[in-house]
């Protein structure tokens, strides 16, 4: 298949796989796409030996990264930033996650949230830009940026090391705001896609972001995880597809088994968007956590980033407590899907759901020429 | 175009063009597709007249109507059945759009209510089989249930008549329950559609309805406004399209100037699903309405029918000022719309709307294919 992705980017097939596993990225890039590392919550040190080993795998074969790049670094000492964010988290707030946690017979853990601030601190200051660093540092082909505009320095780095500069939206608004900021590749996400969305659905927003983004390719993302849907993309306008829940179905991905048992028997109408999780309205597994931020009299979640600070340590128990088969945790526990999750039926390489998807659009789009 | 959904009505295009005026109805089969009348709020008499003159127009093109047909009939007088249900809404209720209504100072018009209760009477009992005898003493060929399951009885009567049952659904286990009920024609209405929608996108439940109807058609309903869209639907399995709002976009479609001037100003982010006009979460466009109903100290919408007896004579207040100008009428305005609104920039004749999705379409598959 050739689009103006493949041209862009030198790959053989128009799908990006984006995951936080650097063997799902590997395999991505081998069958022919391009594989995206989620690198966000790595510290430099971490990102460097995983940008390193997927080199190793892929041999020449592009790839690239994600990172939350906001558009303005907050200066300071990040312990001061940490604190005073700290301070800004409601008593009641506090209270409610507690009891939440005990109704539940969650089993305290002691060592979590001091690696959860340290990322807080990255987030909000010098982390990020040490983990540009380490990222331009490797041959990667593509940066993408999932938090509003990049900044101008990232822009012209990237152009001047000749990576491709992507940044998902989800409004025709959003599209025109990073054309301007000189984004190559525009990543048109759905409502039906996992973690942070919008409104619009895949079938109506990826025509309108392809007809505002001009010369510039435009990938779908939100509801696809099959050929039939990839073929539907292609459809809309869209110059390839970012694929991102797919990969929580395959065995490289490293998603808890506990949250992963829970999507093998998930169907289609089992996520919602919910801010509880980051502060902004995510789409995620519906599980005992979401039911218990709906009850009466529960407090209404905080603005990014007080609401990660507030609750990640409590999922880091969660997530320990369900992996020892805890009853309780596996009825709160979740994670970040998209409605294609009522799809998965097994765990499998990733290797082979990237081969079938780019296999199975080829023979859907010669299907469709012989309805003519 | 040729699919299994060609193949069983005879139509040249697989585009249903789904809308309350005949007008519409007869322009869609003209150009190829299937017109189908959405025959609920309309009289015994008025359905024939309608049907009449929509044969006259279309020649030997086949139709369809559309009903909602309830699986159980309820027995009993109409006039004690309103009675019964109008008595079933609070005082709180009543006196919330009262207070709505002055807020925004809408005029009072006298003579509503009563033709409201006809069609509540009407849907609650012996009126539905009144318009199924009209509907079935016209040459249609398809008649479509939006309400559950259609009851034996007419799944006997439409295939003794050769007339094709349609029924739509919105998760996986609602095409099971209308397979099992012996329908021909499924049609999967993703979240982005207009009217009465679930939460489930276009992209994922239309794969999914496919994979379940097994040799019978599916239509792909929700998003699908242009060429790329239809092309999009065929790829995701369907055997054609169901559009409903793209019409209201057309000059031959009733609903008031009023609301077809927002609809051309609005984006695709200006809808929501919400249940305060039906009882059931149905995608309308958003106005000051929803504001007033989400704001604090607003009572629930009720269930329905009682939501609909609630307020469909506060709609006829609020369409008949908006139509003379009222400015507080025109904050209030809206009908129910898909995500598609976004891309309505003129009214035109329904005709050239049909023909340019299906030749658009056609031309979209022959770009696909030169992909590979």
């Amino acid at each position: 298949m050739q689009t103006k992705f493949t041209d862009l980017l030198g790959v053989d097939a128009p799908l990006v796989g984006f995951n936080r596993s650097p063997g799902v990225v590997a395999e991505v890039s081998k069958a022919g796409g391009l594989g995206v590392l989620a690198a966000t919550a790595y510290t430099p040190e971490e990102l460097d030996a995983q940008l390193t080993w997927i080199e190793e795998q892929i041999g020449d074969r592009p790839y690239g990264v994600d990172l939350l790049v906001p558009e303005k670094v907050a200066t300071g000492d990040p312990g001061d930033l940490v604190a005073s964010l700290r301070a800004q988290i409601p008593a009641e707030h506090l209270e409610f996650v507690d009891k939440l946690l005990a109704k539940y017979d969650i089993p305290i853990s002691a060592d979590s949230a001091d690696g959860h601030d340290e990322i807080m601190a990255n987030f909000g200051s010098a982390g990020v830009p040490k983990l540009l660093d380490v990222a331009f540092s490797h041959r990667i082909s593509l940066v993408a940026n999932a938090l509003g505009r990049p900044p101008a320095n990232l822009v012209d780095r990237a152009k001047k090391a000749g990576v491709v500069v992507a940044s998902l939206v989800g409004k025709p608004e959003h599209a025109r705001r990073q054309l301007e900021a000189g984004v190559d590749l525009l990543i048109a996400q759905g409502t039906e896609a996992g973690g942070h969305t919008g409104t619009i659905a895949t079938t109506v927003l990826t025509p309108e972001i392809v007809d505002i983004a001009g010369d510039k390719p435009v990938l779908a993302a939100g509801g696809i995880a099959s050929g039939r849907q990839m073929a539907a993309a292609l459809a809309l306008g869209a110059a390839g597809v970012w694929c991102g829940s797919v990969w929580l179905s395959s065995n490289e991905d490293i998603t808890p088994p506990a949250v992963k048992e829970k999507f093998l028997a998930a169907s289609s109408s089992d996520t919602l968007r919910s801010p509880t999780r980051t502060g902004k309205p995510a789409r995620q597994l519906r599980s005992a956590w979401h039911d218990e931020w709906e009850s009466p009299g529960s407090p209404r979640p905080l603005p990014m980033p007080l609401q990660p600070m507030l609750v990640n340590s409590a999922w880091d128990r969660i997530d320990r407590a369900a992996a020892e088969g805890h009853e309780g945790a596996k009825k709160l526990e979740s994670f970040f899907i998209g409605q294609v999750v009522g799809g998965f039926r097994q765990l499998r390489p990733a290797g082979d759901i990237a081969r079938e998807i780019i296999d199975d659009c080829a023979r859907r789009l010669t299907e469709l020429a012989a309805l003519l």
